[in-house]
């Protein structure tokens, strides 16, 4: 398929090389334009504009928040202004339940399709393309975008037709593990402070009922107190939060959890931990125990 | 060896049968005789004290709650009046740290020892000699114990020289589940009400990132509102995150899941959830959002 | 002095009325226009649009919520394009910080004087002008706006030169009200089932310690479980909550207890309470001990 | 009346002077014997033993907590095995439900009455007489009691026949101080860090909506930093939201604001303010803030 790629940064030039690799005549833009000459050396085209990265029949977006995917889609001469008729709008940013209904109503109105489908995993999971994808869109739609996201990750999942779904999933998933590393942290304060081992309780832990990755990765972190460089910063694991509880309250949801998780981020900042992995939060209740 | 067991619940009878099988020699001992009975068919001796059940080189108890140890440890004709000197008493069942600290104490000054050994697993996984154990106290007296303790679970951990370290990491074990729950009650809530499928949420989230058996075995239950009958009773999480608050407190470490989930058992009980199993506080969350 | 004023509801009706009283040439507008009738009969004239009401030397604002102000303060024919240079606009409806310091930007640029003055008190209160005004403001433009607040409420408190400070200070006392709501919700639930009568409980509360008007207000709502008509509606109190949660994001303040309410008031809401006073989430508390 | 009275603290020997003012004939003791000297000065009588102050128509408590209570009442010498049958035990200590509904047994077996009447107020409200009286207990034994409470309150409440709920008004009394600390300590956080002077805070909140003396004690304690020496220590205030919650547990209340308290308490003291008036938890939102 002849399709375009807005944003390369280290998921969005990972996921666009696997799109490249699977065949497709991908057509790359990225602000900062050095980033994309890896991957015109790996076979794409780069675009001058984004208006030029819409010729095809459809176009991801990988960016880094709201405010970015607003800008590229619904600007002057953004995605919406340029797409034709018909084509396809695959949106993988983690963004906001609320944008991802605005995006809907505006492609719609534009006689465009649009699917969100925000990936679980990492940069080294997008390269080796073992992420998971949460798709959400019309059928029709989810047909078209199937060989493509097939392409980039392990398994699709297809959760409705509203695609802002798939939006939700991906923030309650990334509560989810903000839950967690709070949970691990408090857990750790408690044993340490009662003269175990932190490294044994880990492995005990992860060996036994908690044997999931993210247990493993975070449990990890957090035995061996190591917060920087940050995989995942603080300010962005804070913005997930928010746009979790931000839909929640739309949805009238209380969710006590994140009320907690978004104190927590909130303070970890406040202290001078914006450049720290959002796993930092873990230190907090190891802080308020005196140790 | 020759040992004794007290307390033949569903869980002690299974870990009881696998030290018959082993080959050890067991003394069984439970408050309602004809418990013994499947244990007798199966080469085990029975008992018709506690005293009778404290002859040889080891005892065990697996009994329900503090009480129940406390009045067969520390009771007239218990276990610290009856075992011979240098003998070990292993004490596999969920009690309080404090608890656990004076049985050390006791124990140390009749001249006997002491193992705190709990276990992880339900009694399936007692049955199938998968549980998981974790195990403190002084090095001479764990290597007693490995040969028993091998003998009723998958893998041991040793947790340092003091016996309630390995109490407070099984209390600590049972803090994490129950966050799972409420973690899990609180995101089906959230996508629920957004229009997604509870149990293409529960399979995506245990096909991916959360992957370990917790996940699954609980993630199930709530995405099938299934909680009766009761694998594990309410007040029995209740009671589990009590003293695991008990413990923080004493060593001064503030808890706020913890206490969020205090709060949450209390609610579901006194609405009339005593006999749920204690994944039911997943469906406060629900509650609240007016699902 | 020659003065607009926008917006008649309950509050700003009464407060009109005290600045034709107290002798000033008061020009009215609301969008309603019918609600101008009574004040116009006290000596007040109508204004047909904002711009007539901006021809003073001030104008007062007293709307229900950032949406309101925002237009009538930023729109096209609004108060900062049509109010004089070097006049006054005096702000005294609940609005975010976020949107003070937009006004106070906007006004500069024309050249005109801003003070935000948000005031404590119930419609019967500013009608008796007992008010309390926490105002904010350049040190000129207090001086300015000083005889109209005095002629409004009982006392003015001056925060300071940032306008948005007063309107922090405002989101702050809704705050605290909202937690003597929910402590007061608690501790009934508590000793109610403990079995002391709430009544008495409440006359013994507001007798002694705590003889303030608004744990007397409250504990005698809360008692008589008078929740409707609203005096407050539940949507208002969450929303104010919600700015008071959005100006601590910004300024990075953790406040547990206003993300505690703000799960409350969600919760109320989910469950169809939409129309009672927001003291009805006082009833969660014993709702949850089965009450 | 000819009465003992039993613990000479800050308060008790506040107390006892204004009951031998009062013209009752009045034994005192005290572990620590000097602290009787002044109030023998004043026309009481010292007693060697707890027996000794138990031989009148009236015997007070006014003890540190739970155990030195349950010690003098119920040890081998005690109240209930000294005082004559049909006389009365008035229990001003703030004591736990449970040992309240103890020594209501205890009393009652031993054929003598028994009155639950803790106290709200300071050491110079009691030498002052000016403290709140919240007594409960059968008719008979009240009404026999009421001349004493007369003369050591400015006001009494009763609470009903059950002596344990006026214990139970008294934890809920310091849970709501405790409640209203903390919710300043958020706010003042706020304000603060948004550019308000917290005195000027303080002093707008106190003459407005929070006039209450609570307010202002505590207003003035958290702006002026002054947490030192301790007017009711830290551990003091975590004890009572302990008994609080214990309460609460039995009667399944889930009460969120305490258990948020506990843990507040809880890294106070493991941050070392063991030492600290229990109003410093508010310094702990400020340090949330960066403050």
């Amino acid at each position: 398929m002849k399709i375009g790629f807005i944003g390369l940064g280290n998921m969005g030039a990972a996921i666009a090389g696997n799109l490249v690799k699977a065949g497709h005549d991908v057509t790359v833009y990225n602000r900062t334009a050095a980033k994309a000459e890896p991957l015109v050396a790996q076979g794409a085209h780069a675009a001058a504009t984004i208006k030029d990265a819409c010729r095809g029949e459809a176009v991801f977006t990988m960016l880094a928040d709201d405010h970015a995917v607003e800008e590229a889609a619904l600007g002057p001469e953004g995605i919406v202004a340029s797409l034709p008729k018909g084509a396809l709008h695959i949106s993988s940013s983690t963004i906001s339940v609320a944008l991802s209904e605005r995006l809907t109503a505006a492609h719609a109105k534009a006689g465009q399709r649009f699917v969100a489908a925000p990936v679980f995993g990492r940069p080294e999971a997008a390269a080796a393309k073992m992420l998971f994808v949460a798709a959400a869109g019309p059928a029709d739609a989810i047909k078209t975008a199937q060989p493509l996201l097939d392409a980039i990750g392990q398994k699709m999942f297809v959760l409705g037709e509203k695609p802002s779904s798939a939006n939700l999933v991906k923030l309650s998933g990334n509560f989810l593990i903000a839950v967690v590393i709070e949970s691990i942290g408090e857990a750790v304060a408690l044993v340490t402070k009662g003269g175990v081992d932190r490294h044994a309780y880990i492995d005990l832990l992860t060996s036994t009922l908690f044997s999931a990755p993210v247990y493993k990765v975070y449990g990890n972190l957090i035995a061996n107190e190591k917060f920087s460089p940050a995989g995942f910063a603080a300010p962005l694991g804070a913005k997930d939060i928010r746009l979790a509880l931000q839909a929640a309250e739309s949805l009238r949801v209380p969710l006590p959890l994140a009320s907690l998780l978004r104190d927590r981020f909130l303070r970890l900042m406040a202290e001078g931990g914006e450049n720290l992995d959002w796993s930092a939060i873990s230190t907090l209740a190891a802080r308020d125990a005196g140790l």
